[in-house]
């Protein structure tokens, strides 16, 4: 099995999460990709602030990384515009594929980039660009391949997410949830990049870009904040049966022109975007083949962006090694398990049908608690007719082998006049 | 430009989309994968069926389109377990890559399948098994790669979650809706693979196998159908604040070992799984890197179908042609246009500050008129203090440049005592 070197560029907050996910998947990462990975260099401003790699693997110098023999795949996670884009062009110019996480330096000089990218045959990926849980520049690039993208619809700022959530769940103020994010980590303590739409605008640019073929600026995006949002419109709007949301909006006409903006924007209630809450994420396609789909995941953070550079670590891996790709069925567990229905641990409702008559309950719940089930919450409806009156249990966790013996206990008891209904539930814990 | 050959066995519902959206999107497709693709062989039962295919390109034969030197690449739509079998094995052992459709042939003949094409080195392509409008397989295989996955929980029918939500929505009972789904189309005249869970569980089967890289056959799976779901615990479960969903469950326990089950589940009403309605699917994936993420979409049907299928044909012409896939930024638009915010077409909320004194609203809506805007609803909360007060108006469609003059012009109005909030609203209509 052969073994390919990684090169770091940058190792802060993304590249020490990149370094930590890779070494505690690594038999994972290697299975699935057929070939070994291994971080070979690594620049930095600081050295001495790096955790996970040796020593004499660091250097301050980036040239050195890009250049060095051992080096086969260039990882930029550095940041910025000016010197990101002399590390990329350099990796591309020595032949090797580039990572790239940086949506700034593409939505900048992507162009150009791509330009010499083409010229060299070497490929640059940038799945973590936008959105690092949500695979969206694969999915637009490869699943919606055959699609004319006819919108585009992007939540693609967790910060701004967080804090019109929060507005709308709390009926607070802007400024006042502001203040709350930042004490969080949610909100930088300059907050301007992200709520005033700026940092949605680049990954819009990079998403408009790949949904259309041609290279769109960030100064072409118009771009509108939530500053001016009030915790009146947010109600109001709730009143409407709308929540407010900073959307990033793409489209084309039936002529082929395409709208790039990002700005607050009501959502129906009842539309799956309107759901994502918080510091999620979602991007909303539409494909003249496929319908309407939708992507949902984190945006930002060490652990989402380092998912999405390691599936980029992985295609390019493929593209070093593989003579077309072929990535059928690959197996990476040849002693997994099955867990069946009987060991199952999952929280349950019930609902018995019983004579109303007084002591059922006693003893309905007298039989789970034998059999070590807690019963988190109890529910009788007023409006029965007729003897039988349901009774609804929302049980805590339990296996299903000792749930059937309780159910079939309580089925024999004679105040239950009917099978129970069971119903799984799931909390998504 | 090399051109790629292309044999269907099966061209019912689904080859059907496959040819008409090839036709369709043939340059678009023949872009993005840097090659051009043909329908070269076309078996059926009944050739006098067949559209959108030269008839001398037809044969009631499989075998003929297999061996066909023409054909490139095999692409199974037949259904059925038995010759479909057939097929895909001579397809690999004629070295041919194969894309099918089939759930129910993987999930029973994965295994061997997938041994045969490792042996022989020979792809096999299947995004279009599982929830065609979403590119599930991908995410698992390819955006996914560095995760181990958590859990996977699935609304993977929509016959199901059809009938379930009209259950919800209307309070109606399971036979009636049913019926419904019957006449309407969304359920077959014999349901019981849908409602019994079976469909389900062939999907699950794969999801399981793919996410845990060992073969996971249907018989292992616990499923449970729908049809015991009465309203009663569709309106009970909404007074706990849950839906009631037909959710596949995926999940591995901390010693690696896996569940894997189909059955109505409460879901709570905040997660975003509870908004999937109607037809719909949707995937929510654990990672351990990635956290948590959701992929959402049309689950059958012939264009969501062919939108996989035709992902798959990339791919495979991908592998074809190239050495290693490379497949950075390709360009297929180079006179895209962009549309200014100015052209932009959309609805509006604006809440306007005024004076508490007649004739306000007349004078509003006067101008409005006069750009040509109509108002589709106005609002004026009572509990309000002062001279001003809030009115906020839903408009209709308008164009970006228009809102902006009659916006001015009612600002300068003298009744109006605050500059006007104006949000976009999107309908995703």
């Amino acid at each position: 099995m052969k073994t390919f070197g990684l090169g770091l560029i940058g190792c802060g907050v993304v590249g020490g999460g990149v370094v930590r996910h890779l070494e505690r998947n690594l038999d994972l990462i290697t299975e699935r990709c057929g070939a070994r990975t291994e971080i070979r260099r690594v620049a930095v401003r600081d050295i001495s602030k790096v955790r996970g790699v040796p020593s004499d693997r660091l250097t301050t110098k980036w040239l050195e990384v890009v250049h060095d023999p051992q080096v086969d795949i260039v990882i930029e996670l550095m940041g910025g515009t000016t010197i990101a884009l002399e590390v990329a062009k350099a990796a591309v110019q020595a032949g090797k594929p580039l990572i790239t996480a940086n949506k700034a330096l593409l939505a900048e000089s992507g162009e150009e980039l791509f330009h010499l990218a083409q010229t060299k045959g070497v490929p640059i990926y940038f799945e973590a660009s936008v959105a690092g849980g949500i695979p969206i520049v694969r999915a637009l690039r490869e699943g919606l391949c055959a699609n004319h993208i006819l919108s585009l619809h992007g939540i693609i700022n967790g910060t701004c997410n967080y804090i019109l959530t929060r507005m709308s769940e709390e009926g607070l103020g802007f400024e006042e949830v502001l203040k709350e994010a930042k004490d969080l980590g949610y909100a930088e303590a300059d907050e301007s990049l992200d709520v005033d739409g700026i940092d949605a605008a680049h990954k819009a640019a990079i998403l408009a870009s790949l949904a259309y073929g041609f290279w769109i600026r960030v100064d072409q995006v118009f771009v509108e904040g939530i500053r001016k949002i009030e915790a009146i419109d947010v109600q109001m709007a709730r009143r409407l049966n709308y929540v407010i949301k900073l959307l990033a909006t793409i489209k084309s006409n039936p002529g082929g022109a395409v709208e790039v903006r990002v700005h607050p924007t009501l959502v129906p209630k009842q539309h799956v975007l309107a759901s994502v809450n918080g510091v999620f994420n979602a991007v909303a396609v539409e494909g003249d083949v496929v319908g309407q789909t939708l992507f949902y995941g984190r945006g930002a953070g060490p652990d989402a962006t380092a998912s999405a550079v390691l599936s980029d670590v992985a295609e390019a891996v493929l593209h070093k090694q593989t003579n077309g790709g072929g990535r059928g069925f690959v197996s990476h567990n040849l002693y997994g398990k099955l867990i069946t229905i009987d060991e199952v641990c999952t929280r349950y409702y019930v609902r018995l049908t019983v004579k109303n008559e007084p002591g059922v309950l006693a003893k309905v719940a007298a039989i789970f608690g034998f059999h070590g089930i807690g019963i988190s919450s109890v529910f009788q409806p007023e409006d029965h007719d007729g003897d039988a009156v349901p009774l609804v249990m929302l049980l805590d966790f339990a296996k299903e082998a000792s749930l059937q013996k309780a159910n079939a206990e309580i089925e024999a008891l004679s105040v239950v006049t009917e099978p129970n209904q069971v119903i799984r539930v799931e909390d998504f814990s």
